[in-house]
């Protein structure tokens, strides 16, 4: 097998950890000694081992002498376990093999560097961009301290997410909405408007076996969440934060007694103030949160550049109509002023198609 | 070379005719003998030779004993030239494959039954799906004796035709912009609705060196069309139809004076009735038509049934706001009477993605 090979397989390995690490990367490792695989491991869960370590401890053989591929370069900082760096110089490892630089100011080559002054072989960049995107969220995080945010909505190929009457049950088919419930599981917090929630009541839980629930976040300028709300009723089990402008103490009670939890933000052209919204999140350790809508807030949160990533699903269907399209608000003027989104990856799911797009110039890091 | 290779030649011949045969069908064919490539032709022109005869004409040598390669069954009745079964049957040629089968029911297997009753052996279905393809409007149009409509917009990947103010120049890259030029070159008439007449006075013509202008023909129940318009003023040297309710002899005059081409349609439901209006300009030989919108158009011609293809291009950009989506009209009031389409292709096309997709249960030959 070749290093792209035993790198697949530590990419294979690093998603096992999806939906439980954050906002911790997800990592790989393979352990290769004489052509042989002795040991493999993954990060499980924040705050457990990480990768490396996982991989020294599945080995049954020695691993002196032999190489480690890794997704992500080894930490060499302690956080909430020692450096990954000091396990393998304790190993005897020769060679490590690595797919992305990590972007962490407190690692950014420093482990690789740690590594080879200590005469260990480092090769860099093996199958890099797809250990990138497996962390595009915490490579965002980790530098802008805000979370990753995927705008993602479904629509007809006539640019509708609702018929003209508001019924959008079903637009795709099985498939997409699955993989939506693996994204819910796979990120930290969903985000969605009060409009949506007067509309549809949705539990916006992640409706998988051996799931994660992300934190619901509503975002609710006037305080208008109705208590009889599923998402308020079902508060006590499921994490639930309404971000709103209202201060009044006496008004977060009856939510706050449901089990709601309350953020009061400043205003900013009649809504709350979604790049504060961001950065608050961002304290608490939220790294990702995958934007549901309705086209109200998406707007709002192009235009206060939030948005990192745009998932749209495409049903070939048409409604016809007045329907609400994906993003309203305002709207730009001309052409010109359009918001503007990387070439887009387009795969085919169920009979769906799925178009992802980042969102030039929003993120720190582009 | 394979079966497979000759057919793929005879396939590019065959495209060389695109947007000069209509309402033929694209053919090529390919002449082998002994493994040399010995003719090769296609059909150029409407009225003009088929592609058989063509090979034939270009041949030095004699083709006793050789195969031939034919996108599309040959011909066995007499049209606008003789038959080209007996073409092939005066040439001594042993073996014919063909792509497609001809669904005219003219020739419909008569073409493949007659030259094995004359010993002729006949391979059938080579790159079938490509050749299909190749003359998908031809099939319709032979079948149904209405032209072909493919609904085509460019809409950004939020839904919208154009920005809150109705600007919509320009939604896609130059790539996509010129590949609608060659489809106004391929199709043989283009169709807009008053609306977009109105809003943007467009030309409709196909800007490409060496190109075949479409029919425009502008729906406009009212007859609101303006004189000044440039459709209007170039109504002598571009051929223009304007399809109406308003059956006032007076009131077309100054139309007419201009050079434009009047129809007078029936009304349904306030509008032309486009199913009177395509069997019309099927009897005209119109056999493919580039729906090119707005909204309102589209809308009834999805209703009514006579929208074969939809195309759509779609730009890595967001308007927001409350611009216009590809499709108007009342529109549906659940997600289950949607109108639905087959699995869409996708296509590049420069910074852009093209869908296409199929209306199901439109078109009578599916």
């Amino acid at each position: 097998m070749t290093d792209i090979e035993y790198m697949k397989l530590a990419i294979k390995l690093a998603k096992k950890g999806c939906g439980w690490v954050n906002p911790n990367p997800m990592v790989g490792a393979v352990i290769v000694k004489d052509g042989n695989v002795i040991g493999k491991g993954y990060h499980q869960k924040y705050g457990e081992l990480h990768a490396e370590r996982n991989a020294f401890a599945s080995c049954k053989t020695s691993p002196s002498g032999a190489t480690i591929y890794v997704t992500l370069e080894p930490c060499c900082h302690y956080g909430k376990t020692p450096p990954c760096t000091d396990a393998i110089l304790n190993s005897g490892i020769r060679r490590v093999v690595i797919g992305s630089c990590d972007p962490n100011p407190l690692v950014a080559g420093k482990g690789i560097k740690l590594l080879r002054s200590r005469g260990i072989e480092v090769t860099e960049g093996i199958l890099k961009d797809e250990c990138d995107t497996l962390n595009e969220s915490f490579f965002h995080y980790i530098q802008s301290k805000t979370p990753y945010v995927i705008m993602k909505y479904a629509m007809t190929l006539d640019g509708k997410i609702a018929t003209r009457t508001g019924k959008s049950q079903w637009i795709t088919g099985e498939r997409a909405r699955q993989r939506v419930h693996e994204d819910r599981h796979r990120y930290s917090a969903i985000m969605v408007g009060i409009g949506t929630v007067l509309l549809d009541d949705p539990m916006l839980t992640c409706r998988l076996d051996n799931n994660r629930n992300p934190l619901r976040i509503v975002c609710d300028t006037r305080l208008r969440m109705p208590l009889a709300s599923r998402l308020v009723t079902s508060a006590k089990s499921i994490g639930t934060l309404i971000a709103t402008a209202v201060p009044d103490q006496e008004k977060h009670q009856p939510y706050l007694e449901a089990g709601c939890d309350i953020m009061v933000l400043p205003l900013k052209d009649g809504h709350i103030d979604l790049n504060c919204l961001m950065i608050r999140l961002g304290e608490r350790k939220i790294d990702s949160i995958l934007l549901e809508g309705g086209s109200t807030l998406n707007w709002s949160a192009l235009k206060s550049g939030i948005v990192n990533k745009v998932q749209a699903y495409i049903a070939p269907k048409m409604f016809g109509g007045s329907g609400q399209t994906p993003v309203s608000g305002l709207g730009v003027d001309c052409p010109d002023e359009a918001f503007k989104l990387s070439k887009p990856t387009v795969i085919r799911v169920g009979e769906d198609i799925l178009l992802e797009s980042e969102v030039i110039g929003c993120s720190q890091e582009s």
